[in-house]
């Protein structure tokens, strides 16, 4: 609204700029915060000011740092053999949530997309081509969405590692846990039929 | 997810004390606000460390004040006879989008819950009967919301008006603009009936 005094509009409008987040979220959120205490609000302020120092994607491989060194590439712990492939830092958090995989990570930071007219920089693909020539890497698994843009970007990437001689695996499609067959779309029904493994 | 950064898990923890917002919501939030220019982060940041100083209640009459004038109280252009009673600062702003309220407003800033144990407090009161006694208002019209505690408080101020001798006022209850009458619910349409209007 538009009577509302400046400030609080200055603060709906960036409120807004928040992914999901249209004008009465914006407003709700702005007379929430008004709320808060005074602590409170210096204290989320300050996080906010210094997130972009505070946080920085490691040069090596692109997940988020904390201090300067990065935890997944430090430390030797990990299995260097094989290199996840992901889209966003964000990917990362939820792969290690499964404990399913001990090795290698590389963000590409973004993914390609033929309608918005957005491809993978030239620099993205030199890096990871480095990575590969300078570490042991035997296998790269490409973990994309599975959407039509991460689709686009695993068959571009895949044609990329092949002429670098990579072997390369893709994750799963199929079923997800606890769903009923007619319940199901019918693309992963038929991904799942395709993908079929000995029982 | 606890491997994040230590400083993305307090900004996610802060982002979380937002209304409606889940830990997967204010996780999107943060990977979001990680992708802010350092610009909109820091205008952003301002914003919110200055709020409380920027934006204060009117001691006048609650609602909110960007200078140190009230917009609401302040000018004469506003009838001085009517006085509209909000639970908060928000409800103005909705009022004052419908054009249908020329009075002046009194923020109760809270409603009273017997269920949570809250209750109008004594300087509430007390601030509100010194307005009436120092302001010619003539009608006091009780604008809270239609819910269990804005009955309990509407009943409980309209007893407090009584002993003041004011004339009081709540808004109508009835069909809302463009209801079909299979869709409203009982209660609304019993209100409907019982507040019927000579056609």
């Amino acid at each position: 609204m538009s009577q509302y005094p400046s400030e609080l509009l200055t603060l709906i409008s960036y409120l807004k700029k928040l992914p999901g987040v249209g004008t009465k979220t914006a407003e709700r959120f702005a007379f929430y915060l008004l709320e808060w205490s005074k602590e409170d609000l210096t204290k989320f302020s300050d996080k906010l000011a210094t997130l972009k120092e505070k946080i920085s994607p490691c040069t090596t491989c692109g997940c988020l740092m904390d201090s300067s060194h990065c935890g997944f590439c430090d430390g030797g712990k990990r299995s260097p053999t094989t290199l996840c492939l992901v889209s966003s830092p964000r990917d990362v958090y939820a792969i290690e949530e499964t404990r399913a995989f001990k090795g290698l990570y590389h963000v590409l930071g973004g993914l390609l997309s033929p309608l918005e007219g957005r491809s993978i920089a030239g620099e993205v693909l030199e890096k990871l081509h480095r990575r590969l020539e300078e570490n042991p890497i035997e296998e790269v698994i490409i973990a994309l969405d599975s959407t039509l843009e991460g689709d686009a970007t695993a068959l571009f990437i895949k044609k990329k590692l092949d002429e670098w001689g990579m072997s390369t695996t893709r994750l799963a499609f199929g079923l997800p846990m606890g769903s009923s067959l007619d319940f199901v779309d019918y693309g992963t029904l038929e991904k799942a039929f395709t993908g079929r493994r000995v029982f």
